[in-house]
């Protein structure tokens, strides 16, 4: 077991736009504006970066370029290393991982992580990408063109109800509840796409998009950035009095083989499981239920959460209704879920998602996090998911004070 | 300045297949073929690899996918962590930087690059998003829409030949001898796509393409794959009695604004020199002219390769055309340049390609490579360019035993 890089980093600054329908800003100014707010949160310059890495798959418009010079010329970084990382919705996690891996490696003392996405421009301008998704592999290649992102996903909620002898109206609400409750926290954010309360009747008879799934389970499609100044653990508090260290960063990714041709039961993430438990031996943590104390998951639709709360080890299999329905996942619960309003309602641009969860729980830890404010939160922990059911690549990072 | 990673990380096994017109094998063939080449090589298996790392840009077909699952599905690897990098041609360098900075981190012991291309398939079948290349603001779109990679790297040829008197037929002279030199290495290498002798005769009368440059100062377009299986420096003798050690990695990316608005002389790639700079700095090589034994370059173009010599201070500003002209960088010259053909005859798989020149460095470090052995070499040198003169992302990386 290699030893991890758990105590090795620290985040000193960071910072996030709006998340919307931006139509008015560039992805040049996106950047530059979370730029801005995380170097001048870290109380650094721009010639304290030593090397970036921009997270965004070519989904969308802004990612195209095969290269991260997008970033360095927006920021007009000269000479420092740039790498652009893709791995779907979790790219950007994977702009976190290649930072924290630098500074522990010794290669570089502080380094930027920043995720970028213009969605609404170009309405998943990449869409004939998905197409191609399989392009090696006949079979691949049929599973990706006779599905969509909501109908992959329905079917985890159509097979989760089956399996645990859950009736379509019970788990339609149990659903709606998940929904119900990030759109109470994307209320009290400023910075969220979707900004409004609504109740658990609505999110039930707005209109069916892939049964189970209707307009209110699935998350927003967003314009945003995020971003992240990192630096080794031994110098953060020459920055700032409260640096949130990395205790763990884990990634699993199915190789497809073993979960969808074989005896995939439909009901779980196999890769949020695996890594989850990574993560948690990486951070010395035994129980997540009780130890977790707050996290951003990769809620892309309200069933996703909800398995991601069993495959996470916060509720026991099969029964994450018994928590959802009691409030324990709510801003005043046990173990607070999204309080940032999640992809949900803070949004979805891709290529920043996996920073902004980040963000969020950096916010929280600091006790900066406003009408979201978590008591005392210990650890927190972000789930970024990349992918489809059985087919996936999924990060887990662990932060604390 | 950080320490670096010098000496933390060792390759103990190499693979890469033909290059060529490989229109029997799928893309799954090859990474498999480079694959098992390189973990027969190390003497590990599969369920050794705690990582890994596709370097691929998403010009081609075979790297769509926004996700580094195409190769954790082709040599069905369950549930570790795979991620795509991206910088241009420079991708499969930013794979070696991966697992390098996973491994120097603590993050794993054992990881693995791969690179690969099927570019005949499709004749650069991403060739529309060269034309999006630089939708992030107009300057770059204009440039980008008016100029091919020959017309962009011509330039660098025209300026060089007036800046420093050289004349048109001495110029083409001084271009074709890099470029027979690369013929004949690569007629020695079994496994190059381009295998015949050319006289510099021919050379300079062929078609031109964008004067100076001809067909045959242009590099292979090719299919291919090649893998690297790193390791931890302290475990690398279990493994293998004459691993390579990762000397130094160093990157620089321009911002596009230094050079192209300003006052850029078009006579060198200044991330290059950066790059090699900050490359001898780490591996603490005072005098890379007599210390570095050999290398493999960036030769997209036979002035590519000609500047490079100038930037990395093999030879002195604008006096390489003596250097080249007196068989210094001949395979039985001072300074062995290209000893396998270079991009020019073994070819050019834009991701497999900075994996491809450290796997000739290690053959020769190791005396494995055959008719093209360099006598006791003590230090390679890959230099892996993506994008412009003016626009471009540099690694240099510096290995030896």
């Amino acid at each position: 077991m290699p030893e991890g890089i758990k105590d090795k980093v620290a985040i000193i600054g960071m910072g996030c736009t709006r998340f919307g329908e931006l139509w008015n800003q560039s992805p040049e100014d996106l950047m530059i504006d979370a730029f801005k707010e995380a170097i001048e949160d870290a109380g650094i310059e721009k010639k304290d970066i030593q090397a970036a890495w921009q997270g965004g798959p070519e989904f969308t418009s802004v990612n195209i370029g095969d290269s991260a010079l997008p970033l360095s010329q927006a920021l007009k970084l000269p000479f420092i290393p740039v790498t652009k990382v893709e791995n779907m919705c979790a790219s950007g996690s994977e702009a976190i991982r290649g930072a924290c891996y630098a500074i522990a490696s010794g290669a570089c003392d502080i380094a930027m992580a920043l995720g970028i996405e213009k969605l609404k421009d170009t309405g998943y301008g990449g869409l004939p990408e998905f197409s191609h998704w399989a392009v090696i592999g006949t079979k691949h290649r049929i599973i990706a063109a006779n599905q969509t992102a909501p109908g992959m996903y329905a079917m985890l909620a159509t097979r989760y109800f089956n399996r645990y002898g859950i009736g379509p109206e019970e788990g339609k609400r149990m659903l709606a509840t998940v929904s119900a409750k990030s759109h109470h926290n994307g209320a009290l954010n400023p910075k969220a796409h979707l900004r409004r309360e609504v109740t658990v009747e609505q999110i039930m008879n707005a209109p069916i998009v892939a049964w189970p799934l209707g307009l209110f389970d699935c998350c927003g499609v967003s314009d945003g950035a995020a971003a992240a100044i990192l630096c080794r653990a031994d110098m953060a508090k020459d920055f700032r009095p409260d640096p949130v260290y990395v205790k763990a960063l884990q990634i699993a990714a199915t190789s497809g083989e073993e979960e969808m041709f074989n005896d995939f039961d439909y009901t779980h993430v196999e890769c949020t499981t695996r890594a989850g438990a990574r993560a948690y031996e990486e951070a010395g943590i035994k129980n997540p239920r009780d130890e977790i104390s707050m996290a951003e998951v990769h809620d892309c639709f309200s069933i996703t959460e909800a398995v991601t709360m069993e495959d996470l080890q916060f509720s026991p299999r099969g029964k994450v209704k018994d928590d959802i329905m009691g409030g324990r996942f709510n801003l005043d619960g046990a173990q607070p879920i999204q309080p940032d309003g999640g992809l949900k309602c803070f949004g979805h641009p891709v290529g920043a998602s996996g920073i902004r969860m980040v963000y969020e729980m950096y916010l929280q830890l600091q006790g900066r996090a406003d009408k979201r404010q978590i008591k005392d939160p210990k650890y927190g922990l972000t789930h970024n998911l990349g992918g489809i059911p059985y087919r996936a690549i999924v990060s887990v990072i662990i932060v604390g004070l």
